[in-house]
């Protein structure tokens, strides 16, 4: 088999065999085949697309690249969450305690932030003390004694994926389907669950700005999943404008606690209860969606989900009270105000541009190595359809200086358009998919 | 500029400005852009193309990457030829002494023969003693001296071309005809030429299998060159079967030979007239291709064209009296007939498998590595439309041993189709292109 003869059928159109796709992604891990092949191949794939057997047969050969977490000894179906990352999404840290409080084991690997979105890992990391790079044995007793763990990627998981998806960043070959469905899937496969939720999010914060993109992306990663053996559900969810209003990593996590106390943003709830049901069914705890719907709101109203959150930082070596305090977090020296310039309807809101000012304050990475301030960030209060006046509040800030404020306020106007009649409002879940909907 | 947006850019579609394409042959020249993003820009270009002044700017760019010739002090129109390369194709070596005859200077470097086509530097190092790899000083001077210099390509021509050439063989981009123009023009410019022929080769014995494409890339030849100030003409030319009848480099040349000495294959010596007439009505010294097609005849008839050539040998260190009689060359110790298995009219040949044949035969290069064998090759013998019996011989075979000449009769039968009836015979010259033509 020669890397040239791979490249030319993709590019030709053709599609490759599960055994074509193994030797390529074998050789490219052992750097036998070089990044420039692996980049020519990866432009034909943007081109050409992958048939089904071919993306099953990529996720199948990127997870089997590196080491493949064994949690069968865990009793329960092992169910997770994945989210294709928006902003102001801190879901992760109140979902996956309320899932784990009804019984469901949750073994759930994260991502850090990076560019406009951020990442569950680092809000994590906002947590005094609290350690996301367990070794795989103890994520799988974290996982058996308290039915949930959460942590990052090792570097013996998916290795393929960490080369391809540096290759891909330099050579504008991350927009592609197929890719980013290997690349999601590979990771989540090798986290040993038996069932996933996905949240593929659509709108000015996603990455995929158009809902048939969304939709075409949560097709390829259930029709991949379930041809791996899993059961996979997904919901297309709006991200044109921020999930809740916390928008930093402190502040993100005291949000996702406020949902665990009882409280928290009318949206942030929502999403976390459809989600925690969609979990607690493919988990089996739940008969339906109301059941589980109505399970999830008891592990919030018995504090079973805030307990759980406790015993998971404190299991990770964080301390457990921190929680229970917004001060107990890291917190900014300043808060300030933005506030409009004008007055109307917030019709459209740059939610992409929002998360740049996070990270503009210091909150997220524009480069993978640059260095997060966990305590930095802003409350952004603009919902779509709201009537606003000039001089109203657009943001909380909590910053480190004043020029910080300026730079934060100025940017945030900008990503909020107005007009003078009321808007259309998104609905928050745009449709539910499953195995039936994709055959 | 980031490498990344230019590829995206293409990759969407977009043109690049002639400052991006620049920095971006310049950077990979320098090997600031790697050839991981160089194959991703490759492949857009393969799916994307590029636009006229694309082109143009890949052109100049890639020339401008390493040393440009100057012939100005050399009298003259500077004229050189072509070939986009087929099984058989010796004309380089009888035309340009014929068009030196006439004083139109021929300033040609050629290339090496790689897979199923020959190359001209193999059959005219098989000419005792000749030397290819004249300084630029040299080349020069011998063609102010004699009009004529037939050499390869220096180390400090074209850097950018080798570099990406390289890197197209293996990324399976090759075939893109901008790509494809890019790498000839880049070259052909750099040789301090002010008008060109092209003979862009069409069938089963050229890159170019479809006529529609062999046209696309002389009219984009000739686009880009015009668009550098330099006179454009092209054929484009059947390469449905071998032209003339040798296939090998001793025997290749000797066939050239007895074109100049007023003999030599009807198609050869067609061809060779053609392009000749071409050549010395871009060059000014004929009025019209009638007038350069008698002055080429009476190069051949007055010894001219081969007294030239013997003083080009002597030039560039070779035996003049070597190419005096057959015997001069290389020969091998053996010659064998292969002969038809079956009879019937000759409807098609596989010309790619009788140049893949003499390549098995130790003729050619199946790698750039790989050692020629001057001496052995094989006259094909039947051409499209001929009648054959069983029996009646297919070629002569020069090698070294019955193992060789069974494999190659084995090819050769093979790359040969009878039929019942009479086919249609292909014309040689299937199109004649100018500026004219073009715009």
């Amino acid at each position: 088999m020669r890397a040239v003869d791979l490249i030319r059928k993709k590019r030709d159109g053709g599609a490759l065999t599960a055994e074509e796709v193994q030797w390529l992604i074998q050789r490219y891990t052992a750097g036998e085949v070089g990044d420039d092949q692996m980049a020519a191949f990866a432009m034909a794939v943007f081109f050409r697309g992958m048939a089904p057997e071919e993306r099953s047969a990529l996720v199948a050969a990127m997870m089997a690249s590196g080491d493949v977490m064994d949690l069968t000894s865990v009793p329960g179906v092992k169910v997770d969450k994945h989210s294709t990352g928006g902003v102001g999404d801190k879901v992760s840290i109140c979902l996956a305690p309320l899932v784990a409080a009804r019984g469901v084991p949750v073994p759930m690997i994260s991502g850090r932030g990076l560019g406009h979105t951020g990442g569950t890992l680092d809000k994590l990391e906002a947590i005094p003390g609290f350690r996301v790079d367990l070794s795989a044995a103890d994520f799988e007793a974290a996982v058996r004694d308290l039915g949930i763990a959460l942590i990052g990627q090792t570097e013996r998981l998916v290795p393929a994926d960490k080369r391809l998806y540096a290759l891909r960043d330099v050579t504008a070959t991350v927009e592609s389907i197929p890719m980013i469905a290997a690349s999601i899937m590979s990771k989540k496969l090798a986290e040993g669950i038996d069932a996933l939720v996905l949240d593929v999010k659509t709108g000015s914060g996603a990455f995929m700005k158009r809902f048939e993109d969304a939709r075409e992306l949560a097709q390829t990663l259930i029709a991949v999943g379930e041809g791996m053996g899993k059961r996979v559900r997904a919901l297309v969810t709006d991200m044109n404008q921020v999930l809740g209003r916390a928008v930093g990593n402190a502040n993100e996590t005291w949000e996702a606690v406020e949902v665990l106390k009882g409280g928290g943003p009318d949206d942030l709830v929502h999403l976390t209860v459809e989600l925690g049901a969609e979990m607690l069914v493919l988990g089996k705890v739940a008969s339906d969606l109301a059941d589980g719907r109505a399970q999830i709101h008891s592990a919030i109203a018995d504090g079973s989900g805030f307990a759980k959150l406790q015993a998971c930082v404190a299991r990770q070596g964080g301390d457990p009270t921190s929680v229970e305090r917004r001060a107990g977090l890291p917190m900014a020296p300043h808060r300030g105000e933005a506030t409009f310039a004008a007055s109307g309807y917030v019709s459209r809101i740059d939610t992409e541009a929002v998360g740049r000012a996070g990270m503009l304050l210091g909150a997220g990475r524009a480069r993978s190595s640059d260095i997060i301030d966990p305590a930095v960030g802003f409350e952004f209060l603009p919902r779509l359809g709201d009537e606003v006046r000039a001089g109203q509040v657009l943001a909380l800030v909590d910053h480190r200086g004043s020029g910080d404020l300026e730079l934060v306020q100025d940017v945030l106007r900008k990503a909020v358009e107005l007009s003078d009649e009321a808007p259309e409002v998104p609905t928050l879940i745009l449709e539910r998919l499953g195995a039936a909907e994709v055959k």
